[in-house]
């Protein structure tokens, strides 16, 4: 499984206002866990950040990490918004997936983050 | 008719937040029933899983059944609707069908499904 | 004028739900009543039905009639309307006409239904 | 200037109701108040007729009359607006005025009308 | 980095309405801190100006003087919003900016001005 | 059937050269003659001149023409290729019509006009 | 096996000349002969008519009746240029079938009609 | 009539080898000579230069001299191809003008410059 | 390296005649060999077959066989071509491989098959 | 002036046979030398390889390096062919420059290499 610990982070630029930041990657693979073939993903990540924002290389690599993956749609996506907000504990955070065009059907899941209460 | 038996689930893998799944199937075709000629349409099913979330190749062979049926736009709209609704029990549903360019009209149907008091 | 008699409608097959309906007809055509030259338009017709919905090929007839009527833009997309309120009585109704370009121009006229009251 | 009783008017075809006329206009053209340089926009009226609606031969001849014209976007986009909002006392009045590309710059700008007090 | 006095202003032509204008300017390229490769974007100004609207040459101006300079996405963003904000005093001020594609993600900051409390 | 005599001529400005002169109606419709549906397409007219052009008014009158007669896709392609020929004695002659989807199909015919031999 | 005796046809309006007729059918769909999933596709029956050319409805009849047929790619492609090739006899004759995504692919297969040699 | 004065050259600065060079113009407009309506055209120079190339800051003064000229489409792609012959003396060159949709209509103009023989 | 072992073939259906198959894939990755990034592209495989047509699926398996293997964009190109030309011997063969962007770069490389001599 | 020393080289993998490679550089910007201000292109590279194919990296630098230079569309396309040529030693090259809009223009100019004579 990727490890969230690639994650790296820098301190908000702005802190004094909630700006929103969008990043999508266009390269997002992993396994389809029953067949073993290919899916292909976009990933977008939409956040607020409070003290840190994500590094757009360890993004890059955390993602990658997922290219041998064997893991169903719902189930990657829910992944990715766990690990983005532990690392990043952001005001808030949705992750939006785009799956590709598979047995003819396209697919999208969107998942907002919550903080875990302790 | 299309038999919902034909539909399969799995464990929603993230029950504790309300995430929204879209699934939108780009090759459904069933027949007029008036004329017998062929209907063409993208069906998008949107939902937010309770304990089940429907597995993908069932759903395909769930609207592949249609292929020879005889059936309205809104009726197969609504049916596609009632039949998910029972099958997933979800916290919401949404059937939203585009009906391709025939006699020079294009046609969209939007069903959301509500669950049946007994 | 177009005869509001050719729409013919059949029972709403799922009244239980408001659920909605939208026709997008792409072969509109009529004449300006000011110069007689031909006007072209998408005509959506968006509503929820009651106990009736419209059958597709009448509408088509329907609007096939306005070919030769010389009529400006605002009055026959609230001809339009009136016609298809006053056959299906339905929950709510909308009619959007985008005009095709004319000297330079394109139009949209969007009008809402309103029951009467008697 | 562009005169506004260019603008001609016919009486509203259904008062009764409050429908939405939107008129895009492809072809606007002025000049730029200090290079003299042409700039290009697509203008859209967009409002809810009271008593009258613009009479659309007539509202080409008065954006035509902008063509030797140098005025800001800005102030033209208000311009108009006023200009319409004199002529047909609407219930309601936004001009959208796209501005064409020009030093790496493409332009909108949105004015509401706003029924001046006495 | 960019000075902001490069930035001139006018006269707001019709400070009785709240108007938008919305400038995007799609030759933006500044550079990477960490690798020094250039980064290009769409930025979108969008404001309603209160008593002085920006004069679209100098916003070029001062967009260019971004050209070699090493500057984060987020950084990039906050400081046009504060610039822009601290220039014009308008009444409410928005920067868009997309960041094209870079190691298969594309980029989106969204930044919102706050009148600075003394 | 439309009226060749409809089309005016004008003369050549540039006869010493083959220059080429592509006009193409979007708003070309005729019906059907089995079902007495309306048919659409976009037709080209495509010519290098030789004494004389066609004036684009006199054409679109021309094009009108045929808004109610009964015509074959094929028959009316050859008919436009006939009559421009006949009115033109251009040097060289080709239509082009493309018919708008209508039972799933869309069609496109081309005729090249060839002088008739005496 | 869709029956070749389904295809009508009409007497070439302009033997003449040699005119390009192109029909393109948007809703082929037939069954893959090894899953007995279904395949979708564009087919473009492209020909210089001889004495006959072929009536659109009972083309699209002739295309219905595979709706059900399990066949390759390749060989639909080859029956349908030897079906319509021994019903039009034409001057020439290409069918082009553009096969939509499937498995990750999109195929087109082109073949040209070739007079059989007695 | 524009002045083809206006056209500045600077030296080719790779004579060796024969290099095409294409300059589109977005904004091209002049006037109708019947109505006075304006007409917009896309103008494409392209050619092989021989000692010179057009300067482009002139080449589009000498446009903007059209703005209130009233000229037909034929007549002005002509006289353009004469004026920039002329002006560059090239290897070839070809003026192509498409015409923005006026009644219907969009039209292309192509002339291709031939060295006028003394 | 991809084993061409895993390609099977089915017997042409038409060899009579000398048809154009394409199968374009939209899934291709491979590593980068320098930086170990994936690397995506789009792959066409254009030929007219002799004896034997390739089968899709084990086509596809081929594909992915590349999914972590670094390779050049140039070399595999060829590889796939000789693959193909090897198991298919066909009568032509053209390989377009359309890599996507990286580093601000797209690319194509298009390798036409030779029969090798012995 | 870029230093063509930049471009860096790797053995053609298939001289065996002549195929085509086309990189098209999206983010290329150079100064105007007469404004100053900044110009932007997409570059396409299309060559067959003799003995040496260019490496991607490289090549990216070597127009980065135009960043800040002050040089015209037709001389900075013909110093890329001449750069090139002289590298690769090409069997050919063509270097396609897309001059984005600058002043209402947007400029395509290509150029064709040929080997110097000694």
């Amino acid at each position: 499984m990727a490890d969230p610990k690639i994650l790296e982070t820098f301190p908000n630029p702005a802190p004094q206002r909630d700006f929103l930041i969008e990043h999508t990657h266009h390269e997002f693979t992993s396994l389809c866990p029953m067949t073993g073939h290919p899916d292909f993903a976009n990933i977008t990540v939409r956040y607020v950040a409070d003290k840190t924002c994500v590094e757009l290389k360890s993004l890059k690599l955390y993602f990658h990490a997922y290219r041998n993956e064997g893991i169903f749609f719902e189930a990657a996506t829910n992944q990715i918004c766990d690990d983005l907000g532990a690392a990043l504990q952001p005001r808030s955070l949705v992750i939006v997936a785009d799956w590709k065009a598979r047995g003819g059907f396209s697919s999208r899941v969107t998942a907002e983050w919550i903080q875990p209460s302790d």
